[in-house]
């Protein structure tokens, strides 16, 4: 059993059968083939809007795109304390536009506090050399403590952001978590609240590897592909990346899948906040939960090998722990959790019941 | 009918299939799952050696990680005029390692002239802060222009790098056809003959995207490692990379599919050199075939719907067209060639019997 | 009057001889010259040590040829949250090793606090390719709040950064300023207390551009000497560099110059101290001194036109000011700082007697 | 005796004295200064245009900075095969935007031939992502084989230029030797002929280090101001640098020494062309002269202690030395360059009258 991330679940078995499908016959190289029209045309019609999309080999390519793109020299990219740019990327994003600073802010909840922002926004002001400029604010929903952003906290960052002369990028590597969650569309969660370019993830949601950077206006393509090609993202047999989008927004199996997998994060936080070993940090709003669990909690997932990551965070708004020995444990599901998965997290738990936690007190 | 590039032809039934299996159940992210130790076992087993293995999603990116991770501050990297890293990879591998310079060198039959080569490395002596310093040479094998290189040759190439210090690699996006023409081990292909690192692509002798890095030398790989990370090439579910190379490189799959491509080609060729119309640029010795076309040929083979590439060269050893109106094209045979295919090519030219060529004028 | 900076002071006398002299005759350029190898021996002799020196326009130059020269792929750089290189240079850093992260770390009066570098340096650990590995810890002496550290405070540095693998670099804008405020040698402020790469500045001790990057470790040399070449930083007539070197170094110039900057800062806090209106932050260690002024005091100096420039901090260990409309000034001090310009202050501050900040309590 | 580099002679006795005068009291750093104002104005005069200006430390750093600016994702930068920023900066141009290739184009002269450049640009023809985009044509004026381009002439390339949209970048180190020969103005020479930014050195003139960078079109103004501070070119104490501009190109400095060096050339020019074992590659048109010597006139110069320097090139243009000991040296003379410096070479040569050479055919 694990609930270690969704990167640990394969493919659905409908992008397999896309993709076996799109194997057929000979097809151009280089994304001037039939499946990669229909995938960015899925992809525009999905956001509602003529885009200009890349398909690339990872999230983190895809942020490393956007954020690129939409820098200027002695450029300054914001960006959440936990941000996966800021954390799991290892500098990337400072490689592909070489120069450029980041800029890390707080905030509860893995969101950029709105103020926070503001006040780091204005401490460039007035504009000087020695500190660089603002250039992007990057964001991340569903982000990386499992919160969504409404359309409406999107718009808030976008306008400060704008304000300040700077662009938006959203990290959307579980952005269809986010709008299954929040029944928004996908337009209303990203350009029309302002983003100005998406890292569109769905291998997390059932592809293998369908990942695109998305930027809504069409200005900055010559700039963009020129990015993409030279950071080495221009696949040679495309179809297989853009067979998996043609899977994914094909007939909302990316959003019922995600809507499966939020439900499935829904029934475990249900059981961790049935348990006296367990805190829930909030309640889920995607496919991650977040929990304060026992040590002895822990032990008894050990023992049963169900798998769920230790999570740290470096947010100054994190609640503190209940207990001394309790630590932070992130659950993902995935379209692949099953019901004796999310039974296994109860059983475990169960077994609790006498643990020296409520003697330690 | 399509001769345009292996590129166009899909995944093979078998990569398929074990793709199929591959996607069975959890498996860790980021290559900490069976399926990525599997293919590095295939991998090291394959070149007889303990390898440093990194999969990544195209060829550029294997060249770029490569060249980067060879390089030293104040690098230049010696590689053909017509070289895919010089003229097919918009500047990327000046990306990953930024300073460093490219360095070309020309030769006959796409190979690095070794005269030309010593000429240029030595014209580096004494070092010079002003000039830069040889650290890499590049070759292709099987090369741009359809040639192998011996072991002897490679061999020859790479005791005149380490003479000036310089790292050896080699760009192997079709480095089976080269390994299945020569019958040579892949061992004996590359690190016996003093390459230090080998960009292996077998997506088009039949992945998806089955493209690894491979450094003979273990003590690079904790460079090698970060580099591959930073450059937004570590897959989230890295088994679908790793499973197409268990596919490949198990039962001789990729060896087989590069006999029969390489079989095809012959019989291009064979076609290509019974015809007045056609001037074979040389014997193929893999899966591509040069030759220099007559207008009406080519017209020919349009109007039947067959693609071939024009193609181009800088090197001054391309042999000029036998007329006016010739131009060079290149036929690239894959596992997907039919026979079919083959005999439409004979079909086409055949139409050209009382070809208006020499009239014309 | 002005104590806005060192950097507005012009060169010394003493400088302008020297560089009088070297101007004479011809000699031979990019630093094969006489002067150049009499500036080398003479920071060789001043360390007591063979070194390998480039000269550069800027200290910013030096930390980012030092910064790149010590970094390793994925590298993590640890710097105080106030540090030059992480506010005042707009990048650059990040510019000459691209992907290479800054870590902000937090320490009282502007110091890395060890506990919290350790911290640090532990939270890499097991080494993770998602994050990073730290590659250099980087501090200042003198350093940007005015603090000296002396031989064991840099050494206990130095040990954690070499404990975690990290090399160690040094920002000597103020170099000479801690030595003669520490009275320690040249070697036992850096390369005895672990330091492998000193930023060497005595532009502000009374160069015009008196600037260098001394690696302790000669094994780096051909490395840094590319890069310093690639940086661009190769002067062509590097004599007037050099020049500058010989005049400082020799006869003691250099520290005589910062000793009596230090002394005249010494003045200004006596002075800063005796004032109800101003609050020193602490005793200057060199030729900077910080104090909380209140408002009536900043507009007395500026109706005077005595130049102090307000400060600012993101060190959470800054004390609070003492009343909320006090806010923090920095008066450096130089060789050219004269007793007018002390009385000056003391003029300035005499006419607050009255002012309305003690009634405002 | 030295005719090795104009970088061997220091600076003039007026720069020395303006240098001198601008040493007095205290002045805002970082170019905030009046020094600075006045330099920055005294070259917009003599451009007769606003013009954004940036004072670096090398004429390596104005091409960088130059190149970055005008520089675009992809890009590729056109350059002849001996040009200054493709064989003597060491990669530098690639480091500051990464990516950035270098495509050389040859020319008699050392000028781009405009119909090779023709059709290199056109080759990139239609844009294709593998190849990457035509972005920046880059020239020398006065160039580095020592020849002048007439405003036509530049206009020519910058014609070519702007029809694939690149801008124009003038490399002109010995901008005034230019000027001087040609009798045109600076702005007919540069912006009037579709130079859109220019490397302006003026060290080899007469300067210490008087370098800058000036861009047209005050458009770019803010993205070359990061790419300058980033490139860690901000000098602190700028005045220095601007000093020397005030005056150089205060009451006509510059070109009356750029006169002085040109008469100088031309004088070792008419003995080289006077002597049977020199063989002069054509009448300078600047301060720099080449010529094939013999090997015995380049004894004789070496035991009279006369230094030139051994020059190659890679241009396919180069005429052939009219015997087989006979090399290419360069002569360059500067402000520093005395009579006794032009007799002395004459008097060599003239001890070569029975030389071996004639015997030995």
């Amino acid at each position: 059993m694990t609930f270690a991330s969704d990167n640990w679940a394969g493919a659905s078995d409908h992008v397999m059968a896309v993709l076996g499908e799109a194997n057929n016959g000979q097809a151009a190289a280089y994304g001037d083939d039939g499946w990669t029209a229909r995938a960015k045309a899925a992809i525009c019609d999905w956001f509602e809007r003529d885009c200009a999309v890349f398909f690339v080999s990872t999230g983190s390519a895809a942020n490393a795109i956007a954020l690129a793109t939409l820098g200027r020299p002695g450029g300054v990219v914001f960006a959440h304390v936990d941000a996966h740019i800021t954390c799991d990327e290892a500098g990337g994003p400072l490689l592909f536009f070489p120069g450029t600073q980041l800029e890390l802010v707080d905030g509860p909840e893995g969101r950029l506090a709105p103020q926070a922002l503001k006040d780091r926004l204005a401490s460039y002001l007035p504009i000087s050399v020695h500190h660089g400029r603002p250039t992007v604010v990057s964001i991340t929903n569903l982000n990386e403590i499992g919160r969504c952003s409404t359309p409406a906290q999107v718009n808030e960052i976008s306008a400060l952001a704008k304000e300040h002369g700077c662009a938006v990028h959203m990290d959307g590597a579980r952005f269809a978590n986010a709008v299954a969650h929040l029944g928004a569309s996908p337009a209303d969660l990203s350009w029309r609240a302002g983003v100005d370019a998406l890292s569109l993830g769905l291998t997390k949601t059932g592809g293998w590897c369908a990942e695109a950077v998305v930027f809504f206006d069409r200005a900055v393509e010559e700039d963009a592909m020129f990015r993409h090609k030279q950071a080495a993202q221009l696949f040679s047999k495309n179809r297989f990346a853009a067979a998996q989008f043609v899977a994914l927004l094909g007939e909302d199996h990316a959003l019922s899948m995600a809507r499966s997998a939020n439900a499935a994060a829904g029934s475990v936080a249900d059981i961790l906040a049935a348990s006296p070993f367990a805190s829930l940090l909030h309640r889920p709003q995607g496919n991650e939960v977040f929990a304060y669990l026992s040590a002895a909690a822990q032990e008894s997932l050990r023992q049963d090998e169900i798998v769920a990551a230790p999570w740290s965070s470096r947010s100054a708004h994190l609640p503190a722990p209940p207990q001394a020995d309790w630590s932070l444990m992130r659950f993902v599901a995935s379209f692949r959790t099953t019901q004796e998965d999310i039974r296994s997290v109860e059983t475990a738990l169960s077994r609790c019941q006498s643990a020296p936690v409520a003697r330690a007190v």
